[in-house]
């Protein structure tokens, strides 16, 4: 099994509900430096699992979607927590939509899963996993 | 698949038996940086794997348990080489016991597996991982 | 010249004002990875710069009045941009009147200076440094 | 599942022929930092995955027959793109082969599987993983 | 005295002449990390050092022209070795050169001195620092 | 101003003496990952601070001298308190003694300075700096 993986990060305010988040209640806000994760089992023709180039691209766009904002006034998060694992499988679902659409080439259709993680501090992160 | 993971470290003395370890017989010492990560398939109803609080107060209780001590004059591991991988299966087993006993909350009994990572030196790491 | 060095985070959000700061001029959030450096000419009586306990004690102090906030909230903070530089002086001065306040004990006094740097994220982080 | 992971790296250069390529197609160079990581479910009679010893010497004989070249010149490479994770196939299949041949020592014969791990940088890296 | 710092990355090839470089006087290549900082003993009026934005959008334009190139074949260092140092100062000189002819803009003429860092490995670095 | 910086790493049992050391008054132990900087005004003939083969070499050599031993246990250091920042000065002070023994060739005879920083976890880490 083969994968190649690039970083970005974005910045974004946020707060959640429910009293296990205790003073992270209140809005505050995170650096997530992001690791997007495409495997295969076999490569293409290229000899490369991904061209590394569109894959920073479009997870530019994804990042660059979330950057710079206050989370709680995002209509597609209204009514969740965006912890640092949701928060992950957001970023992992709209990469796999990307690449359906083939925005990652015709080669990264045969990408078989993603991993996206989200680093908020150096001393904790969170992963999602899934297929494509 | 969700995971969180939390960092700690701590810092013991100890030394090996067996020509394999060479210079490694001597008594020495190490730093451990310690990652345990906790997965699970689905977020529960706060939309967190595990309260990272929680999760990073009990790994620092583990720990602590280790920090400062000299491991070849513990009872509980006479006779053992307390390797990088030996003790991060110490590390991850003792954080289970402690899952099982409800000390990261009714949630966290639906966390499916953990792994734990001993960084011994910038060039060196070991791990374990096990169901719950 | 001796140093010695600990490292703590804190999660806030906030806005910038001015057209320089083009979308971050929006509410968005950071994680500051922070880095407090205590220099002194000569070793105390204990061989050590500082108390690595007590050093970690106070920044975990300083940092956790900022935690979890939003800054443009603060009284503290009106009128001012808190910039990635701005706030490591801001954390570099709180230091500073904690160790003039005996905070780190009366060993500490014989420090010299102090320097602060907040990373940002994995590619940009900004340093104040300053005399005791 | 335990696994021991050592970290060594090799200075290169190489082109790549392809459009998907873009600048790259230019003879231009890296720095590969190599995580090898072996894996096996029970630990020796050493308590150990493989010596850690032994492994650094091997990782470091694998990434020595690299080191230093232009892969474009490198007969072994004729004809293929010499991308990261065709890379990191090469690295895990020379160790396969020495495992095999009894390098590690006879213990070792107990390993699973390997991973290996090149970063080209710290935004993008690729990994292979095969059994053993 | 204030700093902000930002990262990029160039990968090349090069060759070094002198008997001291051993097998490095062979065609090879590094991925080399690159950090500028720029120094200030005061904050502009926007309270910052230097906008990030400008900053790594030069950063990124000086390490644009040495990207994927092969450092033997540029007029430029023709007779030099492109040692890791020397790089480090040809990065500095060509930002120094643009925050002289304002591309920093107004506020960067402010700037007191700069330094950069390039990292050939996880275990070597150098810097060069100068005034502006 | 240029500098080269090598890292590598020593693992060591130790204990501190007098109550300000808390739980690390008993036998415990550390990695410290240590990073030596050499420092010049100008470059030497090869265009080069340090020949980093040799600079390697000589650290591993001093840090050899410590490697997988208890510091409580070495004459040398008999009386005093191994603490961080006391070994970052015994490294520099053998480093230092070495470069003028011509260790590192005739062109380190022109170095200016040298700082070692030794980090003993994630978050600590203390440096000595010196002329030569």
């Amino acid at each position: 099994m083969f994968s190649v993986t690039v970083r970005d990060h974005f910045m974004v305010a946020h707060s959640f509900r429910g009293e296990v988040f205790g003073p992270a209640q209140r809005l505050h806000g995170a650096t997530f430096i992001v690791d997007a994760t495409f495997r295969r089992a076999e490569l293409d023709a290229d000899n490369i699992v991904v061209d590394i180039g569109l894959a920073s691209r479009e997870l530019g766009a994804v990042v660059g979607e979330l950057n710079y904002r206050n989370l709680d006034d995002e209509p597609a998060f209204a009514g969740i927590n965006t912890s640092t694992e949701a928060l992950a499988k957001i970023v992992a679902d709209r990469l796999a939509d990307r690449i359906h659409d083939g925005a990652l080439g015709e080669g990264a259709r045969g990408l078989d899963g993603i991993m996206v993680t989200l680093h908020e501090s150096h001393i904790a992160w969170a992963s999602y996993e899934r297929g494509l």
